[in-house]
């Protein structure tokens, strides 16, 4: 099969189309004829050395996939060859051929294209499980999302004011603005124009946001602690200003905030399955009924992945970036 | 009646006695003969004006004092006068008489005299609601606790060691470390000696610690996350050594910790009564079958709280700190 590696670490220009051996499914798992994979931010940290694969896992990048079921393992319960799907993958997603376990895929969504359907886990998985999992975000509160325009933003505006929240989203243009706010975020703050702390205290009557889903870190560290409500929660996805950052910790304990955060890929195949329950139970219905859908930015064929890399890089982007490997 | 007031601002001698009028218990509300009070951090910040008390509350420091109910408010069900009673107050616990809610005060505990009585609200009702609830430890885990010696540290050491947790502590001494080995901890670290992380690491198979209880901030905040297990929780509950600190909170998100912290004062009284149920229904078994007791430093007559206040700033003392007012 035809696959994208990482020929050494680098930049956009290391991902390298080679030929490689179909991966064979395992007890429970699926194996998937990609037709679609989505670009997230930890593969470029993958590309350029800075977040190794897990031990066990592909050493290709591509941490989500959609398309058919090609061959079924062992013990394979709901799937069967034909079925369409898209899955949270283990790595290996850049590529005509990609093993899933099978608790990890759900179905396309009803009225989904492949690529639609391959922009979804990665960054579903991901807001699901932090914002309202890990954040324990409620109807009627306050969410403030850092890097709104992001394949994370979008999906956590989307999902957020759905599901009955307020959102208020940060990024750093007017049309990326334009965007958040079309996607339901009451306020869009230009952060290169405006301060997020005071334009948060002003939409909430000085109360705060209750939640808060950075990707930034570095300063917003602290201005997140300013930005909070009493007994807000801030939950950390990425550092893409740094990781190391002083704060003032006592409005952390004066106002009792809860700073935590996660990562997705290195958590067990069986928690990843208990977030597409949810995820099926609570977000497809919102998909069928053509409620939200991912926000598509642009798409590569699979051996141009360098390209999405560097859209995805120069930040422009609004949306998902999906390599088509039809 | 006799009270210690806050002359003005400033050290240990603004602390002065002077004559006020006995307070009137309100609906739902206790007035106290006070016969002992309890000395606690926050009344040494109050004191020093950084720390101003609550609009509705008393001026007066003091906020936790045990003697018997002297007078009852409309409404109060459960104490007559005469009870003997150890109870968290608003404030005003340095005088002879003290009015606290009725859901705020606990019988005195089964063999208990007053001093003893009085050394227990502040720090119990904090230690549970930080260390079991905000910082959930369950029987089994790993909690590491700085100011081992302090009020907070030892209530912390004999309450998760008799429930079961494995604690490991932190003090300046070696006859501090002596009294924290011998409340429960299976390690006391002299960090003047020793770095925390790495005997954490150690004691635990470089596991890390479950739970952290803090109040020293400072660069203690990155090295608690050092120190923490996967899935760990921190919880700041003050900041000697300062609330500015540089941390890198890449250990946070990789290690999914959760950082919060509380403050017990401003909570409303109902918020305390629920505590106050808690502690009677688990740790107030234990006072009676003197599985723990709170670890006695030194007794002050009233008058003298200015030497109380020097004691604990001089930060030789080991456990509480407390008032006679008889």
């Amino acid at each position: 099969m035809t696959a994208v590696a990482i020929s050494e670490p680098g930049g956009p220009m290391v991902l390298k189309p080679e030929q490689r051996a179909v991966p064979r499914p395992g007890p429970g798992e699926i194996l998937l004829r990609v037709r679609a994979a989505g670009i997230n931010r930890p593969d470029v940290l993958q590309r350029k050395g800075a977040y190794p694969p897990p031990p066990d896992a592909s050493d290709l990048p591509g941490l989500e996939a959609a398309g058919e079921v090609a061959a079924i393992g062992e013990g394979v319960k709901r799937w069967q060859v034909g079925d369409r799907v898209t899955a949270l993958t283990p790595g290996g997603g850049y590529a005509e051929f990609c093993v899933v376990h099978e608790t990890n895929a759900l179905p396309v969504p009803h009225g989904f294209t492949f690529t639609e359907a391959a922009a979804v886990p990665e960054t579903y998985f991901t807001v699901w499980h932090n914002v309202f999992q890990r954040g324990g975000l409620r109807e009627g509160e306050t969410l403030l999302v850092h890097g709104g325009s992001s394949g994370i933003g979008t999906t956590a505006i989307q999902l957020a004011a759905a599901l009955g929240s307020k959102v208020i989203a940060t990024a750093g243009s007017a049309e990326k603005c334009a965007a958040c706010a079309a996607l339901g975020a009451v306020r869009a703050i230009n952060y290169r124009e405006e301060d997020f702390v005071a334009a948060v205290k002003e939409e909430t009557d000085g109360r705060g946001a209750d939640v808060i889903l950075d990707m930034i870190g570095g300063d917003y560290v602290d201005r997140n602690y300013s930005a909070a409500a009493m007994d807000g929660r801030i939950v950390q996805i990425a550092f893409l200003n740094g990781a190391k950052a002083t704060a003032d910790f006592s409005k952390l304990m004066m106002k009792r905030l809860t700073h935590t955060g996660s990562t997705l890929r290195p958590r067990s195949v069986a928690f990843k399955a208990r977030i597409a329950t949810d995820l099926e139970a609570h977000v497809w219905p919102l998909f069928a009924a053509r409620k939200i859908a991912p926000v598509m930015d642009m798409i590569y064929p699979l051996h141009e992945a360098w390209r999405a890399h560097e859209r995805m890089e120069e930040g422009a982007h609004i949306g998902k970036i999906v390599l088509d490997v039809s």
